[in-house]
């Protein structure tokens, strides 16, 4: 089976289609360009990790209405035989531009850029945003979570309380880029080669005669990675004593070479976890590992950590897989320019009485300033795809809103990499994406060019996002336009 | 395409395969019962809304391990040959129990329950949670924020912040089952045959050089459903006085026949929406209708309504499609009994040291008791399957863990209905979902049996949840059985 052979076409909201129809039967052929950027960083975070682009390349490749999909359009009753004809031939004939999976990303970036006919720019509005907004929501989220174990390895166990079928398969994907080091989703594994884990739950103790026989049993199946849940009758009188005696039949008879150790799934995971070890130690196993699960979050296993549990190997579920105190990544598609047939592109700029709701106009890419001295994210730029610039140079950026507040580069001790690269050119595809191994790796990598202050889970510092000189008058005197009055 | 008939059966957690080779490499082939259920209302709210089923009957009917399923379990390396063997004729034949959707359900009611071998069993244990969970979550949130509406259509918008293309799709689903009237989700509209609903975006305004001729053009299109969206430059300035002269051209080109109005999608909706009430009753237009969207849920809405805003249909997005303030639903799946052979069901419970996670044992179903005189519901009874009951008889009815709460029913002034059907009969399908149009209306004349006290918003009245007395006997022996020196 695979997922992304599905077409999902008619994934996308209404009103796309009435406006394709409104645009097909009048003179509005232009060209456009809309970007995908968000706003905010989820979760108190400071920073988002790009995620999901992908599956929004696999949804391009394969859209196309089929019949089922025109004869359903059709028995709506709201759009015409032409129309519809035009809908059997349909294809993406547009460019596409993008921030690569496992990207450090920052607010009023554009992550996607869409350059294509204004019926087609519109179609893929929606199914692009809920792909992006899911993956890029949930691998943020990992990378909170796996920041918070300090180096331990946390692993991805949400699928039971994932928002379906896909956000359990895809946000395990995204968990992964995120920078967790397995998942339990079975079917994550085989779509997306990253390793799955896991070992046995409550029931598999509970359908043995007692405790110790579950245990027996297990271990001789699973020598080479025997993980013994413990908490299901009574962790420290029952559970750890039993996990001993196996562990020492093992030793006894030389199968003890691989990983193994207990899970802690309930309780005061601070106090179990120092009495457990304290008694594996006593035994001997010293190279036992406890591992944990238990409604954990970030802030938990910062907690535990803080707190000296001997845990060394994390399980998390409902809080990752949903996001649970931030579900939604609030992704937009905004339109940013327009021309009409081999003209110019107009820019377009969406007004707001919120200063942060104004978008940015333009034909636009993102380039990261790093500080050459040691490789550190010194600040975004958001420029026009026709601003130069010139490394030796010196660079004096600003914020856009609070302009007085100015950065000055000295030529020659700064780097800038353009983020954005092409996905779809005319139509037809031209990137590749990464396996997700590698995109995780691209993730641990960017994350290392980050200040402390900025990954903190608590309060981060905020990474400067400052716009191009000639973008940022292009937008003034657009606004200057608009408000002739005032 | 039919998002139905893929296959699936990889959509699982790794351990419950480890269990499963586990059951398969020893002697304990045992037919198990395993209860899905939850503990804790969803949102703060007085009730849940059972929904899922029919994608879980999805799921059993095509479980199967394709030649490629097997491949990838053999790659992981821990699975042996007669186990991947005997997984290549697998197919499952157990029964299924379930409340059927768009019920109104309570905490500790098995929603599903599954009577299998236990490898089956447990194998779709995964899979039937993330099913239930997600879809219950959506269609309890759903049929908060219809109930805040008072009356008003509630429309279904947030696909583009969904978790992944599932929880868009089957998230409106859900939706419609707890009382949405539409949803702009034209995927949903396909596969479940609902109402799809959407006008144009701010887009569609830019794209033409001025708002007049968007309107304009919007309207000549689509004058049979004509809402304009009038938030894109100044809402009283400019937007609702260019939809009220495209409105009286419409009256004056005798067009103006179908639903009409404007959408506000940002700012005070309660002060525009009685400005904009005021200006489009000042022209005659008194049916014109306002809709309003922005970042709406059910607190919003009902504060709205009650500070007499002139708003009568609502767009909710994001709080609804991820049910933000609760993204989780957290069912359960536990082992309830099991048997050897064709012996007699032995009833197995699961300890906690916090009292409301002790699971109730036995093969099990619910009643819902009713006042015969007003057809109120009075309480609900979780039962053993065996239990009689005789409603010309006396009843009395206790709280479980405050036994000396009693309820007496007179024999003849109540009725009693038995919730769970069967769904599964040795593996075939024995139940027919009804449309998702019929589910959602069995759901609104379910909520029309509770009092307004358990519909309240926040606070709700809680409604009993009792145990039979023989099921209730069941449990205390096996607490006592199990904690002999206590």
């Amino acid at each position: 089976m695979s997922v992304t052979a599905q077409n999902l076409t008619l994934l996308t909201d209404l009103y796309e289609l009435t406006m394709m129809q409104g645009y097909f039967k009048n003179p509005v052929q232009e060209t456009v360009i809309f970007d995908a950027f968000y706003r905010v960083n989820p979760c108190g975070n400071g920073f988002a990790i790009a995620a999901g682009l992908d599956q929004v390349i696999d949804y391009i490749k394969n859209l196309h209405f089929s019949d089922e999909d025109v004869a359903y359009l059709d028995s709506l009753g709201i759009f015409e035989k032409d129309f519809l004809e035009y809908l059997r031939g349909f294809h993406f004939t547009g460019d596409i531009y993008a921030i690569p999976e496992g990207t450090v990303v920052f607010p009023r970036e554009p992550l996607v850029k869409v350059i294509a006919p204004i019926m087609e720019a519109q179609l893929v509005e929606t199914a692009i945003l809920t792909m992006i907004n899911h993956q890029s929501l949930i691998a943020t989220k990992a990378a909170r979570v796996v920041n918070a174990a300090r180096g331990d390895g946390i692993m991805e166990f949400g699928l039971r309380r994932a928002q379906g079928p896909d956000a359990g398969t895809y946000g395990a994907r995204a968990a992964m880029i995120g920078g967790c080091i397995g998942t339990s989703n079975v079917l994550t594994g085989q779509l997306f080669d990253v390793p799955v884990l896991g070992t046995h739950a409550h029931s598999w103790i509970m359908s043995f005669p007692d405790e110790y026989t579950a245990f027996k049993t297990y271990a001789k199946m699973y020598p080479d990675a025997c993980t013994l849940l413990v908490d299901t009758y009574d962790t420290l009188k029952s559970g750890v004593p039993n996990a001993i005696r196996v562990f020492k039949e093992m030793r006894k008879d030389k199968v003890l070479n691989g990983r193994y150790g207990i899970r802690l799934d309930s309780g005061d995971l601070a106090y179990l976890s120092k009495e457990a070890r304290k008694m594996l130690d006593a035994a001997g196993f010293y190279d036992a590992v406890i591992s944990a699960s238990s409604d954990l979050d970030e802030y938990l296993i910062d907690s535990l950590k803080t707190q000296g549990a001997k845990i060394t190997s994390w399980g998390v579920g409902t809080n990752l897989i949903t996001s649970k105190d931030c579900p939604a990544f609030g992704g937009v598609y905004k339109l940013a320019a327009v021309k009409q047939g081999d003209g110019e592109f107009v820019p377009k700029i969406k007004l707001s009485e919120n200063t942060e709701k104004i978008t940015n106009p333009g034909n636009k890419t993102v380039y990261r300033i790093y500080e050459k001295s040691n490789g550190k994210l010194k600040a975004d730029l958001i420029a026009l795809v026709d601003d130069k610039f010139d490394e030796s140079k010196d660079l004096v950026i600003f914020d856009p809103q609070e302009t007085w507040k100015k950065t000055h580069l000295k030529g020659g001790t700064y780097t800038m990499k353009e983020l954005m690269v092409q996905v779809f050119d005319k139509g037809k595809c031209v990137y590749t994406s990464p396996s997700v191994m590698d995109i995780r790796e691209h993730c641990i990598n960017e994350q290392a060019t980050l200040w402390d202050e900025t990954r903190r889970l608590v309060n981060p510092h905020e990474v400067y996002v400052d716009l191009s000189d000639r973008l940022y008058k292009m937008k003034t005197d657009l606004l200057n336009k608009m408000h002739p009055e005032e």
